[in-house]
């Protein structure tokens, strides 16, 4: 039987340019998260199922989850978001640690879609996360963090946008000003989830599904308007939102972030897992080829009792790699990473030096340079293309005469300048080496 | 319901000290890789399970492999070694690649294990593979890329060890000198897998089932007593093997290599997996409380013909993150990683400074330093002791004085130098923080 060569379906094989590239989003994710002082950590690629169902969503479980019943009995799944973890590990250490706790990562995630593009099975997610943060000051950060990772790939307000709501306020609106009950609340959320995707007329009709009364539904499509930070405060205003105050001093503060260029409140916002209970919010992509979210999240500020822990809230949010090389590629913004960077390839034109070779390349390789040694005798002619394409800045050639002398003959690529060095002169051999 | 804070069993949650041990080795495996001009590659976490039925061997299939059926009724599984992937992605480019063909990955692996000292059900490892190569030049490259790596974290020869055998050899032997078929030869194989972990009588026992012969056991014993290069050498000339010439060659050019100082034969290595051609090795510690092996590979001639490619051989290796771990602490090569290292840890004393404490964090994390932003009034009893548990090598203070100049106090938390700079002179305050 001949087998398939091609990966499991919506997973990707990633060649080494792939990686290049992937490396090139996870350094960028790393540096960004650090430089705000978040730390690494990582959990399993298997949990409990038990632990999705907790807090998960619907949708996600029924339709996307990867779950099995291990050779133990165990009813498992490969993960398909990373919070659930976070909060399981952070419960294990919330008492004792110095808040906030600040974490980042970049795991494998896997849920069964319909591969598309932006959408695939298997995708990694950058995924920053605070605890225990001053209400506000916490969700502040985090955009600011996602804010420095954009900017340090060179993109502007031009290319993205991040848009903000607040679920405690949607909560207020739905129960005290529209008055409608915990069933009907959790159906307009489900229809503010669809809104930006519908028309008005299919809107209208959702909506009159839930709210019979014409004056609630008037309610609802006044808050559906309420597309800046002025209406809706305007708007809080009038129906008396006792937490006015408090998300006046969020917006100011905002306002004086990082992120602020970039935010713009949006009523249809309120994202699909079940866990937010504050602020949630989207980075979106404005390429016109490419409009959807890039990353999400918000605050949770229940997560860590179904560990039967104290509250502790979380701020936190995700971004796909896939829709983040989307986006990076459609602005121009994704260096060409075709080939490695490497120092030298090193050659032998004459069986005799082979040994030669091994020596020079390991003691090279000490020194801290990328060498790579052709195995077997090389035909001068190809040498120059083959260097190039390896992506090597110099090559390293040891014919008859370096042979007698203990010799090799360096040649810069892009300059073209030659020099030959004793092999046991590793000094002047790194410094000619590197200057490329 | 509570839920387990416990990880899924046999795999382990990465707390930021963790996972900077995890990077710590993650850096060495791909500085080592790349110092060679290995390129980076990935596959997917999971594949069809005939990928795996083609050559992994049974034990891995039956016993330990995480299978399953998705929701589109394929049968899948997640990966519990890179091999049979790497194979797969090689088989799509291996016409037009030029060749040798040099690939590292530290992929995450599940294998349904009973979880003891050095072995869990998810690990990490480190794959290295080169296709295409001369004989035997692609496997010294190979032993000398696992030797640079231990080299890399200060291991010597009285701490580590490679055991080498040749399957083409043991194949001989068993085919041509003790004259079995090819059926008893496979069950031979599996006794030599044991021969370590048994005594002499429980051998003589499991080889008379096998071989009823008393000159084949006599040759078999003899075989076993092969203990180093020459001895082997000695018998391989005594039985006329057709091959010597070329394994005499391979022998002086290991001898000349990075390697031969940790290398011995030992005719008891022949590798569980089914796939292996040729040379066999194994990295192995030689401490006393861990003796082990902590990296595995061979040559494997055939794989890509199950994808109906021509044959392209490869040689590879795999070495997994816990037995790499275990080896590190047992010989004191581990570095204490117990906090992070942060450039600065900025705080302000009065509810005024926060916005000026904002906008310099911003800037500071523009100039490239990683930068902690105390979240609210900080009481500065508690500063430097906060600061040093999080890795700081400085804080930075603004008060009442730096409010009203627009200034911030730096202070080295080391030396206790202190100094007061302008918030817009970035430069100064980068310079004064990177001293550190």
């Amino acid at each position: 039987m001949t087998l398939s060569k091609k990966p499991y379906k919506g997973c990707r094989d990633f060649f080494p340019k792939e990686m290049r590239e992937r490396n090139f989003l996870f350094d960028a994710m790393k540096s960004a998260a650090e430089s705000f002082a978040y730390e690494p950590f990582d959990g399993p690629m298997v949990e409990e199922v038990e632990l999705y169902k907790a807090k998960s969503g619907e949708e996600l479980i029924n339709e996307q989850i990867y779950e099995f019943t291990d050779r133990g009995g165990r009813h498992v799944a490969i993960r398909p978001e990373m919070t659930p973890t976070v909060a399981r590990m952070v419960a294990q250490i919330a008492k004792q640690a110095s808040k906030p706790i600040r974490w980042y990562s970049i795991p494998n995630l896997m849920r069964y879609e319909k591969p598309q593009r932006g959408r695939l099975r298997e995708h990694w997610q950058f995924n920053v996360d605070i605890f225990g943060a001053p209400q506000y000051l916490g969700e502040i950060e985090v955009l600011s963090v996602v804010s420095q990772l954009m900017e340090s790939f060179g993109a502007d307000k031009e290319m993205f946008g991040i848009q903000i709501n607040d679920r405690e306020i949607v909560d207020f609106i739905f129960n005290e000003v529209i008055k409608v009950d915990a069933q009907k609340s959790y159906r307009l959320y489900k229809i503010i989830d669809k809104s930006k995707k519908v028309d008005r007329q299919a809107l209208e009709k959702m909506t009159s599904e839930v709210l019979e009364d014409a004056s609630q539904q008037k309610l609802f499509y006044s808050y559906l308007e309420l597309t800046s930070f002025e209406k809706l405060v305007t708007f809080l205003k009038e129906h008396s939102y006792p937490e006015l105050t408090a998300f006046e001093s969020f917006v100011q503060k905002l306002k004086n972030s990082q992120a602020w260029q970039y935010t713009e409140y949006d009523p249809a916002i309120v994202r699909g897992l079940d866990y937010y209970t504050g602020v949630v919010f989207e980075v979106f992509d404005k390429h016109p080829d490419n409009k959807r979210a890039i990353a999400g999240g918000g605050a949770y500020a229940n997560l860590l009792q179904i560990f039967n822990e104290p509250a502790l809230g979380g701020i936190g949010f995700g971004m796909g790699d896939v829709t983040l090389k989307d986006f990076l590629i459609s602005h121009n913004l994704m260096p060409k990473l075709d080939t490695a960077q490497n120092d030298v390839f090193l050659t032998y034109m004459d069986e005799q030096g082979e040994n030669l070779a091994m020596t020079t390349a390991h003691n090279l390789r000490k020194a801290g340079l990328k060498v790579e040694t052709n195995l077997g005798v090389m035909k001068f002619k190809k040498l120059f293309k083959t260097a190039e394409s390896k992506g090597h800045t110099n090559v390293a050639i040891i014919g008859e005469d370096e042979i007698k002398n203990s010799s090799v003959t360096l040649k810069n690529l892009q300059e073209r300048k030659q020099e030959t060095f004793s092999v046991d002169d590793i000094e002047s051999i790194t410094n000619f080496l590197k200057q490329g």
